[in-house]
């Protein structure tokens, strides 16, 4: 075993867009693991949108990091070393070991992985929480009937991609909308969604008629990850009943200016009151209680292929910021993940 | 029998607040029922805010009313002819009738009253659209729970004092936002209100501490029925999975500036992700289905006086203009109505 561990802190909160000089990787002694305890050497980890809240200090769904502390993130290793009898050394595990080649984790707080059912870091993507987000929203919330119009941003990442796909099993005509004209042709071909809108250059209002063009009969659902001008051009193309599921919106989070047109929340309010429309916000930690039924019912599906899964590797622990800040401004191709060991 | 009627018309769109000018009361000769149709005496009309909404020309839940047509209004009246086998002349009976002492109208659009069960204004307010609009809304949407605590707007009106009700029954703490002091009191010692917030001279930043000191333990339902400042204060204590159920947005109907302080739609958006907030709108026309039941509860609830309600009376046709203005200006105690003949 090696002596020293690696990992990647907060070095200070971004202003805006995040840059290198926020992370700073760091040597330390590799820890032991104490009473219930395993240490755990990272193969994987994840890379989500989410993370950028994570670095500044305001309430959130969740704590910040605090500065100096190991960025956060899930993960899949093998166990090393375990003191606790549940974990053996050479056991796979999930936890949330953070931007690190080893972490020690309470053994109550890792999930054990069968690495023979599916490869180990489909549990961070398809079969992890940005799968099963999309899985527990559209199950929970959408109320979705076949022959509606689902719009869905981020189309090629693994909320968007996994959301579009289960539309399209239940019959919706499914509208992507990605950056670049490569992501929407991933969207359509690879993804089945029967079309995809590259918000590039576009304005609300183009937005807004872009995505008129490809939706003849209006918007049924939009699931919303992104915000900004997408926002704007879908909400006036909202149908009676329709329902808008809040699951993120990255365009925002590292502080952008509005650019949803002339979309504000007064004019939001009228068409949530003329349309009748239904907004929910959406965490998957609501609905934990339900991933053994994820697992059961879209495990096999990404077992034969009905449920396709793309994934964007970066190599390497020290990568992980520069993949990161790619990340926020949409240069990765599907599920983002480092690999660490 | 009168050779003639009156009626109001609409005379000219409003820019802003309607003024006298833009209605005209004008006189036409008294129509006769055609086949299938009764002539209606009207001794009750409803005033709402929705009619402002019907004076603009644009896209809203129902079409505009056409400059020169006779305004819309839910009335109660006495049939004195009929051409249809069931009304006869003596009858009571509901209708659209509008702005107008007499109106011919189908039978079969036209509900028969028994005015021994309850005073037939009633229909107008306690016991019809509004009372019915706040009894659908709370029993669809609100998932209220004893022990919760809700906020209603304009909570002396025949919408937010029903909802206020129906909530204390339930067990919750309520908090009501009126315009001025006798309005509090009427809130609070009429309709049984645990608290009310005077709205007036306070922007969103005062409304947000007004009603902060009131809910200790944050908002778990906020009933929307006039946005502006009242939003704003409301938006930042709403609790997890808090539920925003929007009727109306008075404040905003003759197109005022936005008042909601720093409440822009981004900021909306990240309160609905971090707090997973449900916003849905709401109109009484999806819910009609169960109107027989809402009369079979609500009914012998406000005949035994379990259910408080206030009307608030104008004499004569020619005052409705006068009053409909004072109703956007929160001029009215009470359910309005005109008392017509």
């Amino acid at each position: 075993m090696t002596e020293t561990m690696k990992h990647i802190t907060l070095a200070s909160r971004p202003t805006g867009f995040p840059t290198q000089d926020n992370f700073k990787l760091e040597e330390a002694p590799m820890p032991t693991p104490g009473e219930g305890e395993v240490l755990v050497a990272v193969k994987y980890m994840s890379l989500d949108p989410y993370m950028r809240g994570r670095m500044d200090d305001g309430p959130s769904y969740a704590a910040p990091v605090p500065v100096g502390a190991t960025m956060e993130a899930g993960a899949v290793g093998e166990v090393i070393a375990s003191n606790d009898p549940k974990f053996a050394v050479g056991d796979h595990a999930f936890g949330m070991f953070g931007w690190t080649t080893h972490s020690v984790a309470k053994a109550s707080m890792v999930r054990k992985m069968n690495p023979d059912t599916a490869p180990i870091q489909t549990a961070l993507g398809v079969l992890g929480m940005p799968g099963f987000t999309a899985w527990a929203g559209m199950t929970a919330y959408s109320k979705m009937k076949a022959g509606e119009t689902l719009v869905v941003g981020a189309a090629t990442g693994p909320v968007g991609s996994m959301v579009g796909q289960l539309a399209k099993q239940a019959g919706l005509r499914v509208i992507g909308v990605a950056g670049g004209e490569e992501k929407c042709k991933l969207a359509v071909e690879t993804f089945g969604f029967d079309a995809c809108v590259d918000h590039r250059g576009k304005d609300a209002r183009a937005m807004r008629d872009a995505l008129s063009a490809e939706c003849p009969d209006g918007i049924d659902i939009y699931f919303e990850n992104v915000g900004g001008a997408t926002l704007g051009g879908v909400i006036p193309l909202l149908n009676l009943h329709a329902r808008v599921i809040i699951c993120g919106m990255i365009a925002w989070y590292s502080g952008e200016s509005d650019e949803t047109g002339s979309m504000d929340l007064q004019k939001l309010w009228r068409y949530s009151l003329v349309k009748r429309l239904t907004i929910q916000g959406l965490l998957q930690t609501d609905h934990v209680a339900r991933f053994g039924e994820f697992l059961r019912e879209i495990g096999p599906k990404v077992a034969n292929g009905e449920i396709v899964h793309i994934e964007d590797v970066a190599e390497g622990l020290e990568t992980a910021p520069e993949a990161f800040m790619g990340l926020l401004k949409g240069r990765n191709m599907g599920k983002l993940v480092v690999k660490v060991g």
